[in-house]
């Protein structure tokens, strides 16, 4: 199957950074002394929680946007999403001077409704279910020619993802180690290529909630598992792994391993505590996983890619 | 009555800069397109949040702290604080290899204890009230011979928290506007010196709630005046001007002025959900009181100190 795919190398990577450029911020990598002492290792925190509308998925869309012709652009950007990729795709259109549509599910939360159309995109409801958000997308493309980017599956989302690695590797050259959270794969596909292209030996490691272990399952079988019907706290990670990403992930990636709900949730108010920042879920996810797993990484360079930090202040998980 | 008084100098600062150097972080300046647009102005956030302990409190006591002899060191250090300054003194004293007496009001949040305790602090508890406490450290300093290390009343407290806008100017040389919150002073007096001296036509503002606006009606009279019966959520601003302080400010502070309890809870939530970054609500006081007060700063440049990120994650004000 994945033998058809075209999938996004080191020069896409390279070709996503010029097109973002001063679109997309270089985010601070942050250390902890801390964290540092509780992991026994050198922990980096690369912070896309300070990134353009408040995560990495910024990137991507800006990427594959950029990367449109006039022509395309200016039929307008079609996605859906009820997360981070919807209102990156509405800024990262408009900062192209292009029109954003984001087909939202009639249930989404109105903060997340309002921050995708504060970014300047029209929101579109459908009823819930992929089904009928994969249909309300079909209608709105045959209706008006609308161009598709889809929130992972998608080899310049992959290669602007791919960005955030690049920049931490270029900042810090000497890791042992770099992990990131897996839920579509996207982050996870364009880190492994980055890493594996400006450090061979690195170990590229997933981490992913039991709850919604698709990823983790489907790298042990070889092949794309079904989703986990169990809901996790990390709403960024509740998708499923796309397939192009998988075939980067089998080729690139040396572990996914799963974490509780309960150490996602304690991580993550640890991190707001100790290093007074901002994080989702989602972020707390690899740190989480070095505390669960074996992963033997005492006094080596680990590098986490701090997802995003957009989360609802009314509704904390503790 | 202020003629008695050995203010701190420039000088002061810079030794204390050398003091605190490999104790201290040099933190950070951040900035947001946000709230650049909502002011009108550019923004320069100095994250004290990032600060050891969480808060630039560090600064002061490790400058007093390092400056005492290894005599007086020996001899152990006391003071009194629930909140920042208790850490702040624990934590430096163990760096300078001292021991510490943190004495608290026994009502104090046990989160606050346990933080003291953490940094090597021995904690004794007292009365609520001030005259129970000073009586409670003057009774320890007769029996122990500790000496004393008090909030922010104290040339080596106030040059301390003078490095913060030290940095600040040396990042941002070009500032209009330099704004910190006021409580006892400290940091308030420290900053206005080093702006005095750094941008010596830079204008110097205080803000305070207008709950606990002693020192803005001290800056009106031109004399200490009473503290304010009334509560406010800026816990780090609950304390009442010091002379020394209040000498400095009344030197070379250019304007103090005041905010409402609910433009501080807007915008310490707004600094969460906009900058991603955990800010107590004391940090909130400088921004409220642009919003809040006409300062005339359209197309300036606006320092802003941040003052810490100590929070209790159970017990949000919003």
């Amino acid at each position: 199957m994945s033998s058809d795919l075209i999938l996004p190398t080191w020069t896409d990577i390279e070709q996503a950074e010029q097109r973002i450029a001063g679109l997309a911020h270089r985010t601070p990598v942050l250390t902890s002394r801390h964290f540092n002492r509780r992991v026994g290792a050198e922990l980096f925190f690369k912070c896309e929680n300070f990134q353009r509308v408040g995560a990495f998925k910024f990137r991507g869309a800006c990427n594959a946007i950029a990367a449109l012709s006039a022509e395309e652009g200016g039929r307008g950007i079609i996605t859906h999403s009820s997360g981070n990729h919807g209102q990156a795709v509405a800024l990262a259109a408009r900062l192209n001077g292009y029109g954003a549509v984001v087909v939202m599910p009639d249930n989404s939360a109105r903060v997340k409704v309002e921050a995708v159309r504060e970014y300047g995109g029209e929101v579109v409801f459908c009823a819930p279910g992929t089904q009928t958000r994969d249909a309300a997308v079909a209608d709105l493309v045959d209706q008006h020619g609308y161009v598709f980017i889809p929130p992972y599956n998608h080899p310049g989302i992959i290669a602007g993802q791919g960005t955030a690695a690049k920049e931490l590797l270029e900042d810090i050259p000497d890791l042992d180690v770099i992990m990131a959270p897996v839920g579509g794969g996207g982050l996870l596909s364009g880190t492994a290529i980055a890493a594996r292209h400006l450090a061979p030996g690195i170990r590229v490691i997933g981490a992913e909630p039991r709850n919604a272990d698709d990823a983790a399952r489907s790298f042990r079988s070889g092949k794309l598992e079904p989703a986990s019907p169990e809901q996790t706290v990390a709403d960024g990670l509740r998708t499923t792994l796309g397939p192009m990403n998988f075939a980067i992930i089998r080729e690139h990636v040396d572990d996914i391993v799963t974490v509780s709900e309960q150490a996602i949730v304690r991580d993550m108010r640890a991190v707001w505590e100790r290093m007074k920042i901002v994080i989702e879920p989602s972020c707390a996810v690899p740190l989480a996983a070095l505390a669960e797993n074996d992963l033997d990484v005492g006094g080596q360079r680990v590098g986490i890619i701090l997802t995003g930090g957009n989360v609802d202040l009314d509704a904390l998980p503790w």
